[in-house]
């Protein structure tokens, strides 16, 4: 590792949720309960929005702000045995980087109305993409350890072992 | 902006890939012909790869290294005419981090197989998260300024005017 092969990230904007504290979040946005909350982009960046209303769905790249250090074996939520992180959606990771998946239900001005949220409030914003089954969406999938949870998935709540 | 809101990245590995310049690449992992390559992760981080060859899909998370400065309006490979850098995926962004959905095919020590890729030789990994349909698949979904050029996707490749 030399100096050069570390890169600066920096936020676009906040985003703001009911979740105030990580107890209590859904765990991941398709087993919310529908939770809205908004997106406050920087508004230098405003231009940057036009045309994306026309997408029903984003994809929120942020920051993981209040990730612990990174373990490489977690027992998550779902499971009560140990598995490697990068099998795991876990914040604290060697580069606490998170995606969600959102509906995007508006946008005026620097201000972007969202539902389906499973993210702290005021996490800090790096990246908005927009969701394309195309690119997105692979065909037959299989999901490891989580087939066996993945009917607890729904509702399901986070605490704080998974930090 | 305050210095404490700069976070930093480090790469935890390198993506090989048969696409040694952004000349040609396919546009995004759909829109492939089964192209293969191998994420080679630091061998540190070999203990979190623990479980992950259940996962029959990865999102990768990296850092657009050859990325130029962002514009905020963009014309994309899929149409002629400017769109809002948020409403597209091309790689000059504020943050330039890129997310694709590849196909695992195996893993062998630190060396990830993955097929449908769309990303350049030597692109710097940030993260390795497993993809799962109850987290990342919306259901109805539309696609904006895309819908007119889907047909366009599958076979697309890339030229210089969206770096």
């Amino acid at each position: 590792m030399t100096p050069e092969d570390i890169f600066s990230v920096r936020p676009i904007g906040i985003i703001h949720s009911p979740f105030k504290e990580k107890e209590g979040m859904p765990i991941q946005p398709g087993s919310d309960q529908g939770q809205r909350g908004q997106v406050v982009l920087d508004r230098e960046f405003v231009p940057g929005l036009q045309d994306l209303e026309g997408f029903s769905h984003l994809i929120l790249v942020y920051y993981f702000h209040q990730a612990k250090s990174p373990q490489l074996l977690v027992k998550p939520f779902l499971d009560d045995v140990k598995h490697g992180l990068f099998a795991t959606r876990a914040p604290s990771r060697p580069n606490p980087i998170g995606i969600s998946v959102v509906r995007l239900l508006g946008i005026h001005k620097n201000i972007l109305e969202i539902e389906n949220l499973d993210i702290l409030d005021g996490t800090p914003l790096l990246d908005i993409k927009p969701y394309v089954p195309d690119f997105d969406r692979p065909g037959e999938v299989r999901i490891g350890w989580l087939e066996e949870s993945r009917e607890d998935i729904p509702g399901k709540l986070s605490d704080d072992s998974f930090s």
